[in-house]
This record gives structure tokens, C-alpha cells and sequence, in this order.
């Protein structure tokens, strides 16, 4: 924490790989995380939260864990962090989190999520969390934090002191935070990753990453398929007057750089598909193919893909 | 057998359902029919050949048969029907068949068939045969004829006197045969089958058409990639000089009306798949593929199926 930054009450809702992640390096930090656990409780309680990371191990001894959200009440911050499949349940398990000056993050995947958080509990408080990040939870309870880890935040009415509010949360920690000037396009730069890897991952059959890499017609269909998100994303912010856009041979290029150094890396929703999970396919291709058709994009590879996800899914 | 035409004699090569079941009705009709077993040989031997058909059950208790196609020997009539993936194994065992005025009815899925068997044996001896029907064996080596069956016959170089040569030889015999005038037209229209149904079936987990057809996104997308078919299609019988032309309203409804009454069909790529077989990619997928991007015709879902299924299957 820093100088100028008094610890912060925080509730982190979703303690799964990502939120206990966040939520752990706050902790660090010195601020006041509370975690809300279910499945994990046990676990948690009996080895507290234990973290491998490329930017450091850590282990909290000791952290703030609750069995409901009433028991942790208001807070400061709150970091959503449940997948995009559980969203609508976790609003029951915010609400009680939420004070006067209550903001909330959404650590979260996807298209949308914003919006629905800022119906629920007003835009003004609501942040959008991007983690570009390979982290997983082992069967042991260990979270992994295998490489990146940056977190690119925005408002979710684009509002600068509001950014500069959440920003400064993460200063002293060992996060590195970015800004989201205009959080809409972060978020379909974010897709321009998602839909095409976590999309092909699970419909070539649970393939890591390197896989798609390294076969020359996978590479061409990923590349393909972020021209279309690009198309789909700039349509999109165009409606609704940002002036931001994504430039297709840069998120490319970019795409492609960082998925080259990731190895065999498991995408969330693959990991979810071979286990037989829930995929998050509304947030990350329903509501992007949704968008396309309102906007009549042409996104032929988008829409077989969400079509196949939805089919290969189970129900949430 | 009708009355002006000969018993024939003719060697099955590649005895799997498609094969047994045709050649079976040829024997059915008074032809001296000769099968090339493998696998099923002993099991052939001892049972026969069982029918279970829409059109009639039948039992060949003694077919003639035989485990190398030096044994069979020159004949009137090869029937083709190995999977397109054994094509070049096949040259070999076709070879020893062909005498001077032995023809040869490839009843396989796919493109670039009749090109290769050309190349091989000379065009002129060359026919297509494209089966629509619902056939399989059963584990016991029963062949199930399930519905449909209906076979349209077209000659590699489209020569009419050639075709009426075809079509007699099936006269008298319990499958209804069509001409196809063009034999390059009636390959793209049954590609407009096996290219959506074939890979959204497996592409979807290895479901069965009844499912493709229940989803109104997956039938959107049948119907989607059924267009590019159609456009690549009629592209390539434009730069061959065909005036013939698939029409794309006909096509799909012809194609859905068909799946409709098919109920829980597993096309045949979806039951290799799931029985971890080399899947027919190349000649249902990649042939295709090859002729959009030749031709410059945007073919995006064709493509990432292609990708998908190449990603899918096991090496053959």
C-alpha cells in the first residue's frame, strides 16, 4: 500500500483462481480482504490461501474467509470475481457488501458484465477488471500463477477520477495496473484473445494453446477470427460514439506475440470444457454475436463458434 | 436383373457398410459378385451377409468372397466404396481387376475421387456414385440400411452412352439409381450435405442430425455454410466450362427436409469420430477448402470447420 493509500475494506466475491490471485496480492499489500468461500472453505481455513507466482510466491496464514456476505458487510471495494455463468447470483451476494461509497470491480471475462452491475447497484460505482493472465487453481487448493498478471481497469462510465481511485488501490502491491482510458474497447481487445483461443481450445477437442500455434491453419483461423471481433468491436464503439479503435494487424500481432510465450497454456473455458464445467459462451461469444447481428457485422467464424460452444456446453 | 442385361461380374473393393450393402443388391439381382474382405472375412464366412433393410431384408448365406483381389481378377464392374482416406491403398487392390473394358463406379463421399481413379485407370472407365442414405454396420456385422438409398451415378468425363451403361447394370435390382448429368454438379450437392452435417456433428461433440436440427442456431448455421458450399460450388463448375448451377434456396431446403425425416442420425464422419477412426477430412473439407481459395470465394465457416476437423481427427 502506499504512502498516500490507507488500507482499504475489501470483499472479494468469487474466490476462485482469479479472485483469491487478486484478493491475496491486496492482502500482501496491507489492505483488509475478506474472502467469501464456499467449496474452498475448508481447504482455505485448514493451509490458508497458498500462491506460486512468477512474481513471487506468497502464502497468507491466516486470511479473512466468510461463509456469507452478510457476515462481512459493507466494504470499500468490492473485486467480482465469479464467472460470467454466475453472475446473476452473485448480485444476492454483493448486495450486502455494498455501502454508501461502495465501488466494485469485475474481474471478470466477457461482454456485458458491466452493464449488469451497473442496473443492479448504479454505474457510477462500477469498475471493469481485465486480467491478462495465466492463472489456475491446482487440485490441491494452490493457486498457480503461471505468467502476465497485469490488470487493465477502466470506468464503467469512463470517469477519470474514478480510474484514478481505482488505480491507486492497487499501488504498493505487486500487481501491475494499467488504465482503461475508454473500458469498452479494453474489452473487446480482451475478446480479440478470448474468442479465438478459448473458442478453438475447446472446438479442437480440449487443445492447449501451443497447439493452435503451431498449426499453420489454426494460426490462419485465429488471426481470421480476431479480424472479425476487430470488426465487430470498432462497429460497436462507433454506435456509441467512443472514439476509440482497435487497429486488426496490431491486435494481431500483439495476440499472437503473447500466445507464442504462453506454452501450453489451458485456457479457462477449456479447462471448464474437459471438466465438464459450465463455459462462460454468453459472456465471451454470445453477447459479441448478438452485438454483430444488431449491428450487421458480417462474423461468419464468431457466430459457428458460439453456435458450437453453446453445444458442446453445459448447462450453468 | 432385367432381361437385355448379363449377369457382370463384379468385385466389391472395400466391403465396409456402403459396400456390402450395394454389392449385396447386386448379387440380390443375379450379378456374379465378388467382396474383398479384410476383418469381417471369417465373420462373413461363417453368417453370410445380413440385411437388415427399409427396402427389404436379405441374406446372402454364401457370398463369394475372398481376402485378395488377385483371386478376383478381371472383372465387368469395380465398385469403389473405401473410405476416401484408403483411396491410395486402394489403387493397389483395384488394379488386378481391371481388364480391357472394366469400369469402375466409385460409390465414396468427397472430391478429387474420380480425379485420382482417372489418373490411375484412364477417365473413361471412371463413374461417380454418391449414396444418399443412412447405412451402418452393427457390432455383429449386420449391415443396417436405415433409410434412404437412393444412388446417382454420374461418368467422370459426362459421356451419356457411358452413363446408360451405369444405370443398366443396376436395372432389376432393389436400389433406385439417377442420372447425373453432370457428375461435378452432383458432387457440390451432396458436399452440401456432408460439409455442414458431417462437421457440425462432430465438431459439436459427436451428436446426431436430430440435434443439428433441433437448434435453431445450429440449422442457421447448417443453412450458413450450405450457402458458401453452394457459392464455392458453383464457382467451380463456372471455371470447368459446366453450365450446370446449384441453387441455393433449392439446396437447402432439399437438405433440411432430408435431415428432418432422418431423425437421430449419426453420419458416418461422427461415428469415426467417436470411435477415435480416421475421419474423412480431406476429400469432404479439404478438397473443398482448396477449390474456395483457389477460386477466391470467401468460404469462413467451410475453413474453420476444415481447421477443426483436421484438429479433430486421427491420422488415417
Amino acid at each position: 500500500m502506499s504512502d498516500h493509500e490507507a488500507p482499504r475494506r475489501i470483499a472479494v466475491i468469487g474466490a476462485g483462481a482469479v479472485g483469491s490471485y487478486y484478493g491475496a496480492r491486496l492482502a500482501e499489500a496491507g489492505h483488509d480482504v475478506h474472502f467469501l468461500l464456499r467449496a474452498q472453505y475448508d481447504a482455505v481455513a485448514t493451509h490458508g490461501l497458498r500462491v506460486e507466482s512468477v512474481d513471487g510466491d506468497m502464502h497468507l496464514d491466516t486470511p479473512l474467509i466468510h461463509r456469507n456476505a452478510e457476515e462481512i458487510g459493507p466494504v470499500d471495494w468490492v473485486l467480482c470475481a465469479v464467472k460470467a455463468t454466475a453472475l446473476e447470483e452473485a448480485r444476492d451476494l454483493i448486495a450486502p457488501c455494498i455501502g454508501e461509497g461502495t465501488r466494485i470491480l469485475a474481474l471478470m471475462n466477457g461482454l456485458g458484465i458491466e452493464d449488469r452491475l451497473a442496473t443492479w447497484f448504479g454505474a457510477e460505482r462500477v469498475f471493469g477488471g481485465l486480467a491478462f493472465t495465466c492463472i489456475n487453481r491446482g487440485e490441491d487448493g494452490r493457486i498457480h500463477h503461471l505468467d502476465y498478471g497485469d490488470v487493465t481497469i477502466g470506468h464503467a462510465q469512463d470517469d477519470e477520477a474514478e480510474l484514478d481511485a481505482a488505480l491507486a488501490l492497487w499501488e504498493g502491491s505487486h500487481v501491475r495496473v494499467e488504465r482503461a482510458p475508454v473500458l469498452l474497447a479494453a474489452r473487446w481487445t480482451k475478446l480479440c484473445w478470448n474468442i479465438p483461443f478459448n473458442g478453438l481450445a475447446v472446438t479442437c477437442g480440449g487443445v492447449t494453446t501451443d497447439v493452435i500455434m503451431a498449426s499453420p491453419e489454426l494460426r490462419a483461423e485465429a488471426e481470421a477470427i480476431i479480424r472479425e471481433v476487430v470488426a465487430v468491436g470498432n462497429a460497436d464503439l462507433a454506435v456509441r460514439w467512443q472514439t476509440a479503435r482497435l487497429y486488426p494487424d496490431t491486435v494481431i500481432e500483439s495476440m499472437l506475440n503473447r500466445t507464442e510465450t504462453m506454452g501450453a497454456y489451458r485456457p479457462s473455458t477449456m479447462i471448464d470444457f474437459v471438466e465438464g464445467r459450465p463455459m462462460e459462451v454468453d459472456a465471451i461469444f454470445g453477447e459479441p454475436v448478438r452485438r454483430a447481428e444488431l449491428l450487421e457485422i458480417a462474423a461468419p467464424r464468431m457466430t459457428l463458434l458460439h453456435a458450437q460452444m453453446r453445444a458442446l456446453g453445459v448447462e450453468a
